[in-house]
């Protein structure tokens, strides 16, 4: 592995807008939102708008579920963010946030033919963006939050789960699990092993950490420990907030209390999502035919190339580098199957399911450098839909039969 | 004149769904979003979302203003509802409004160019309207206010415009009063007459009555009284709300005190947009030319073949007969030429602007039924939206040099 990683050189911003294609590329933004019937004369109109339309909004007012087969609001998701944790950007506000928005809102139509809206919210307050987000409900079939800072991110999507009985699913937690979930169950089959034989070190004890934590115990792996800044977290200290404090509390059976590169020795697998970095030393240590999940980006914790020296499989989330770990592979299929399904949440199990249904797409062509599938590799996003689908019925929270 | 005006027959839910043709338009909805990029590889991705999309965000975070050219944002309106006056249907709450929503939202699109999203929601106190449209404010170029009712529409639309830097435009009101104003500017130039020369009746005092009242002023109507359910609103009345009051003190300037019939004796124009009806003996008690705007739908106050016999001009709401006063015919261009010119308001003479140059379009072909321009008349957006723009920089409002 010879690829280089560098950090682009510094340029003036003009220079950026004439020369960088990421730039050109957005240019008047890169969404657009269009008529999915013909309007073409005095009849359509009379249809589409006054007066025939007042016979639709009659018929929905008398019966309300009317809505979701006679508007478009069933397949429509607010992908909401309050700009506050924007990729590796921190907190650059709402206007800043916009184009990882709307990147996002392309990619749920473009993977899962998904209508999605970007929402940037000027507010940062708890109980501000649960009442915005509960309010503007009733137009959206779902709510995909995205990069609102943690620990505020969890009180959101538990209040509006709780109010809501539509999908709410923040994908910087549970899209990011799903994917490290099918990653690390491949992974483990590449190396001969179960989830339950493994110990794993996540690093990073944010959204995605404390979520990927939570869904690998529910998943049944061996042991996990998660660290942050401080070190792993252990029911010993008294500096965690309630989130961490919970995880602390039901992890770490080893009862470590050093360093994440101490928690390593002799581990199975790393899983880095903090956006610091990790030693060779620390990689070596683990044990033999270990993992190494190197998630943060653009900088990985360690260089890919180093890792494999010592790892049996290592993933990244560069897209320039085998075994991509990328969000796309799990939210358009996932909000596909919970909207085909008309589903009222995305409970545990559909999410677990998506990782088994997401894993499985590559179960014929397992390798180490092929443990999950590619973005654009078609059979994802069916997989993993009907897999959602099917669960939410199971779990009875379908409305419809679904796909 | 022979068209009937009959009511739908009364019909069952089941046999509408299966059989009303706007039923089977709205299946699944009329709108849908769209990527306007092509992101084909992971290399386009690697510039739609990350990692390229970084460096768009770094930049609108250093120069928020950049977020117009590399963001949908400046050429997306949001058409926002609470669903208390949904066409003459009432308070029929959010999730029913939606296929009005929807509709607008498509008529932006197909007839301005102009990217919309329906937002319903689902409160309908002045403070929470106004607190929930600011904080979504951030990922819009405009506001469209869409059927809340009077008088909380008023104040939303007040608040929104004192602190938001958008367009903030009230379509029951200002959509209306654009087109009424343009459509009464060539019925008095096709009976021989000027604005000025005029005297006219406004049946109705909700949003739509007012705004044309005030609008009718602003443009030099000669003079103008305006009537609620109650009878014509003057300075003498102690039932009228802050908004009739104010209309009561500057408006009948002949001290009308009776009903609407009462002061349509001898008057010029009258406009009807009460939902009630007028008789025919009150429009031929009116001055000889008179011009009857009968716009309630989709019952006009009084059946229009039986106005013309008294009347020199007739228009009505419908598209079945001449003269339809048709809101599309302003809020697609109103908005086009905003965003383009990315004015930071909708001024008063930028509505004025649009109501001449939209009664301009049928300058050279006037006729007594032909006063206005049809709505798939492909002239009326470039010339709206070109009056619109210029007046944004006249009225020094305007970010850029515009169309």
């Amino acid at each position: 592995m010879t690829t280089e990683i560098t950090a682009p050189p510094a340029i003036g911003l003009a220079a950026l807008l004439d020369q960088d294609p990421a730039f050109r590329l957005h240019e008047g933004g890169k969404l657009e939102t269009r008529p999915s019937v013909q309007v073409r004369d005095l009849d359509d109109l009379s249809l589409a708008y006054t007066p025939g339309v007042a016979r639709v909004c009659t018929a929905i007012a008398e019966r309300p579920e009317l809505a979701d087969d006679y508007t478009w609001r069933s397949n429509v998701v607010a992908v909401v963010t309050d700009g506050t944790a924007v990729l590796g950007l921190g907190d650059i506000g709402p206007t800043a946030a916009m184009p990882v928005m709307e990147g996002k809102a392309l990619l749920f139509k473009q993977f899962g033919g998904v209508d999605s809206v970007p929402i940037c919210l000027g507010c940062t307050d708890v109980d501000e963006l649960v009442e915005t987000i509960v309010r503007m409900a009733p137009s959206f079939g779902g709510i995909n939050l995205e990069d609102i800072s943690a620990p505020r991110c969890f009180e959101v999507e538990r209040r509006l789960r709780e109010v809501l009985d539509i999908p709410v699913f923040h994908d910087d937690q549970h899209g990011t699990a799903i994917v490290v979930l099918a990653a690390l169950r491949n992974a483990a089959r590449v190396t001969g092993r179960r989830l339950w034989d493994l110990r794993a070190v996540v690093a990073g004890a944010g959204a995605s950490g404390l979520s990927v934590a939570s869904m690998l115990m529910n998943a049944g792996i061996g042991e996990v420990a998660v660290s942050d800044s401080k070190g792993v977290l252990h029911t010993g200290r008294d500096d965690l907030n309630p989130h961490k404090a919970i995880i602390a509390g039901c992890t770490n059976q080893s009862g470590h209390t050093g360093t994440t590169e101490e928690a390593l020795a002799g581990a199975d697998v790393f899983i880095g999502l903090s956006g610091s970095t990790i030693s060779e030393q620390a990689i070596a240590s683990m044990a033999p035919g270990s993992i190494v999940f190197a998630l943060s980006n653009p900088e990985p914790e360690i260089h890919p190339g180093i890792a494999q020296e010592h790892a049996a499989v290592v993933a990244t989330g560069r897209s320039d580098f085998p075994n991509q770990i990328n969000n796309v592979l799990a939210f358009p299929g996932v909000f596909r199957g919970a909207l085909s399904a008309r589903a009222s949440a995305i409970t545990e199990n559909m999410k677990i399911a998506a990782a088994h249904a997401l894993a499985a797409v590559v179960e014929e062509e397992l390798s180490a450098d092929r443990i999950i599938p590619e973005p654009f590799d078609p059979r994802v996003v069916p997989a993993v839909a009907a897999a959602v689908a099917d669960q939410a019925r199971r779990d009875g929270v379908a409305r419809l039969p679904g796909l």
